[in-house]
């Protein structure tokens, strides 16, 4: 039996087998060869079979991921059947070349070829011959290659890192666990496994090496403990633990229609992140009062081009409906820094956390941001659209979106298009900057909404997915209490409502506090929402408030957390 | 004529060749060599070309670097008469090779041999063969390779960036200006160039490839402008100019002696930035009160081993000497994030501003860090020493670190070392978190010094280095004022002086400000002192603390300095 260790982001227990996503190993030899029609023969026969692959893969596409999709896959077929491609590879062979290194020849011509083409459309068709012909050195080379559009059965993925782009692909149905090499808590695999309610162990270090692809694995997701080769009695304990993991849902199940209150009836707001329109459903079910977050970036990742006002004003349209009227705030277009976009070409940065991202590249490539910006006002009448600006480090930039967003609604309705009248116009609070002058935002915005994840990351100079560093990215950092008490503060001082979108809003230990500063909306994952709910429910916010000046004296996080711990735990 | 314009990082008129740090073309073609005798001799003059270079290399190194230093040349002729290296060449030139390609070959093998041993020394041996054989390529290909110790004529140097390391072989008493292509205010360039006074202008984006080697250019450093090609009537205009920038200097030369007083007699302390004991002079002739910044990093950098504790104790015993019992503030060790060191092995980061750096670097390498300590704690009896630890983020970091330093203060004196029983022990406030709970600090802590470069560069977010967001890098942003304002405060709370180091401290429209809330000692580059010295001198501290209240509630720096410019400029 293995145990290994990592830093626990997602509660719950997972039992299933390990799916690893390893790049496969795809090197080969060049060597002659002298017997070239059997060597062309193994080349027909491996194409052959990636025409069956790909085939499967098509027809499975189409009926998951829909037909635009999977199109990508009738391409590869489309190469695999050119003879002029094909052809060049057996004249190779033919002179002596072994088939591997004809293929790699070859794919990598036409690669050279068409992204040197001063064509969009060309340069992604070297992207498909890559891919082509890694499926077809993989058959040569009798190497699996993982397929993870063709789940069939619960797994667990185990990985070195879950990138957006290989979450996108990933048919979550099947889907019980994460188990991560690098990675925290704010990690984009973590946010994931907790949108999807499913136990994630990140920052492991060493799992894809210790964890064999198929092993039958368990993810305790609480402890950060991933055990593998297990006795039965363990796998017996962990179901037990499972079942009772079931049990607590069960007991919060009863808050899911109640009201956020307070044990001394102060009301607040518990919302929802989400990241897709199918996490409304999640959110929903959860008994989220409204959308304190919507990451709009999932429209512009994994495409080839922009998405148009259209599909955008779709999307907005159909979330703003399912809420029907409760509150939807919306982040604009926060990419850049660690989100790329492939047709979109951003410099490569030494510091991309402190770079070009967000509204910072919304305020230079003005063309895509009117476009969310007038798909979102379009979309406004369909419920209550709230719009929230990200990376406001400057009240000039506040000034400027908002200038934008009113140039817009000014041409929609002089063109006699319907825009809602009571849109709420407001900033993430997620550099210490704005936290620091939200006084005079508070002034100029209707809301305020705290980004935890990127305040704390800032405020004390740590880059959170730095395993060497993580252990300063402190929540419960006296001065990122101090900047949030501000912002809080500000808020009340000019009538305007603060919210908190970062993960610190879920936080056991962190919520006492920010029930005490006075936060109006909690907006989290829909796992930790019913949880809230009910540690809210026992706790008083008037003998809260109390302890807050006490609190903010303290001189490090640990102070803080012992103090909640020892006398913030619930109403007395 | 051509006028490029760029961003002015230090002032002042330079005239002469533009001196280019391109890196040099030493692409080769693969061909078959019939006549191998002839190829054989190709690279045997190349070859004596070569150690020709070497020699005269070494005896001006050994004089104008110092014997260890210049070591290194040596051995890089060692490596030309090895005959084994040399045969392995030749024989593959017999086989019908030409001698670029046999070179690289045999140089690769070396490299990859050296690279793969697990010994230090041989590693290094590595980048000796990399250099050889790089001269000796450019020898074959007769392509000049700029050899930048060598200089012989006034020059200004113009490059995509200086690194450090190239800075370090610069022989600069013939360098005149610096031009870079990329950069800002606060990049080494920069700070290099105020601090040896003389002109810069960085960010240019495309010097490099619009000026020639060996054209006659002018920089002007104060309008951050470069013109190339110009006429005989700019140059005598310029050359007026430059005479005008003397006769300033003239006219500032009596506040050298003078106190640092304001118009209504409130005294504060200017003191000097330094990198090297070099620098000691220069700021000593600018009429600094003290150092208030000594950056310890040249101790380690360009070098292949740590400095060992009695190199650290002569430097720091010997600037304490020179400064004659006024204060020095010595920041301990900040290496990592953009400062790599060849010898510590760090791990590659995705954010190297928001990593594993200075003081959280020294907390782990603590026989390093303790080995700093010590040699500065045995210097401390010759002079007025005062210790600060940069990158402190949380209160648990500072206590660490002063225990570390109070260990070692208590083995010392056990041993029966002298120790001064008066060193200060201050911390560098220039992470948000740590502004944000001065107060704090200021209870542990006997000073604190404001590093504004870094404090503003993570209260806004933004990598100063980023041309695409250098415009947010605002040292009158609100936010970094009110930060400011309290980290003030909190010192005077407590009765604890505080500092300034950052550029932030000899900036025009930054010195008004900053009398005006209090700050006790202003460091600045060598060439900033006696200008804000004689700016200080005409301003009313009294009547500047009036006005901080109102440029507190501005919006944006915009704001703050047409305030300043309006109100701040000079004793009504």
């Amino acid at each position: 039996m293995l145990e290994l260790q990592g830093i626990a982001v997602s509660d719950g227990i997972a039992i299933a087998n390990a799916y690893c996503l390893v790049e496969p190993d795809l090197s080969f030899e060049k060597f002659f060869v002298s017997d070239t029609k059997s060597e062309i023969k193994r080349l027909q026969e491996a194409i052959t079979q990636t025409k069956k692959d790909l085939q499967e893969t098509l027809v499975m596409a189409e009926s998951k991921l829909g037909e635009e999709k999977a199109a990508i896959f009738a391409a590869h077929l489309l190469l695999l059947e050119d003879p002029e491609i094909v052809g060049a590879i057996e004249a190779k062979i033919s002179n002596g070349m072994n088939a591997e290194c004809a293929l790699h020849e070859v794919s990598t011509m036409y690669i050279v070829l068409f992204e040197q083409m001063d064509n969009d459309y060309m340069r992604e068709r070297a992207a498909d011959v890559s891919d082509v012909s890694k499926r077809l050195l993989a058959r040569l080379l009798k190497v699996e290659i993982p397929d993870y559009s063709r789940l069939s059965s619960d797994i667990i993925i185990v990985a070195k890192d879950l990138t957006p782009s290989i979450t996108a692909q990933l048919d979550t149905a099947y889907v019980k666990g994460f188990v991560t090499d690098i990675g925290g808590k704010t990690s984009h695999s973590a946010i994931l496994a907790r949108t999807m309610g499913i136990p994630a162990v990140v920052g492991t270090k060493n799992a894809t090496a210790c964890i064999k692809h198929g092993t039958k694995i368990i993810v305790d997701g609480a402890a950060g403990k991933i055990i593998v080769d297990a006795s039965r009695e363990i796998f017996e304990q962990y179901e037990v633990q499972q079942n009772r993991y079931l049990m607590v849902e069960q007991k919060l199940a009863p808050y899911r229609s109640l009201a956020s209150i307070s044990a001394d009836g102060y009301r607040v707001e518990i919302a929802g992140n989400i990241g897709k329109p199918e996490d409304v459903e999640k959110i929903l079910e959860a008994g989220a009062e409204g959308i304190g977050l919507f990451r709009t970036e999932f429209l512009y990742m994994e495409r080839q081009r922009l998405p148009d006002e259209e599909e955008q004003f779709t999307v907005y349209r159909q979330i703003l409906e399912k809420m029907q009227g409760k509150p939807v705030v919306v982040r604009t277009l926060d990419i850049g820094g660690d989100k790329q976009l492939p047709y979109l070409e951003l410099p490569s940065e030494m510091n991309p956390f402190l770079g070009y991202r967000a509204i910072r590249l919304c305020l230079q490539e003005q063309k895509m941001f009117r476009s969310q910006l007038r798909a979102l006002l379009r979309a406004s009448v369909y419920g209550n659209l709230k719009i929230m600006f990200p990376m406001i480090a400057t009240v000039d930039e506040f000034r400027a979106a908002k200038e934008l967003l009113y140039e817009e609604k000014k041409r929609l309705v002089s063109s006699g298009a319907a825009v809602s009248e009571t849109i709420e116009i407001g900033l993430m609070i997620e550099i210490p900057s704005a936290a620091i002058i939200a006084d005079i935002f508070a002034q100029e915005a209707d809301f305020l909404s705290i980004g935890t994840n990127d305040l704390i990351q800032y405020t004390v100079a740590v880059d959170r997915m730095n395993e060497n560093v993580s252990a300063l990215y402190q929540p419960c950092h006296p001065a990122v209490l101090r900047l949030i008490k501000m912002v809080i503060d500000a808020a009340k001082q000019h009538g305007k409502w603060v919210g908190m979108c970062g993960e610190m809003a879920g936080d056991k230990v962190a919520v006492p506090i920010l029930l005490g500063l006075g936060l109006d909306e909690f907006s989290m994952d829909a796992s930790s929402i019913l949880k809230t709910r009910a540690q809210i429910s026992k706790l008083s916010k008037e003998q809260l408030t109390a302890h807050i000046e006490t609190i903010l004296k303290l001189a490090t996080a640990g102070d803080v957390e012992s103090y909640v711990q020892k006398h913030l735990t619930s109403a007395e």
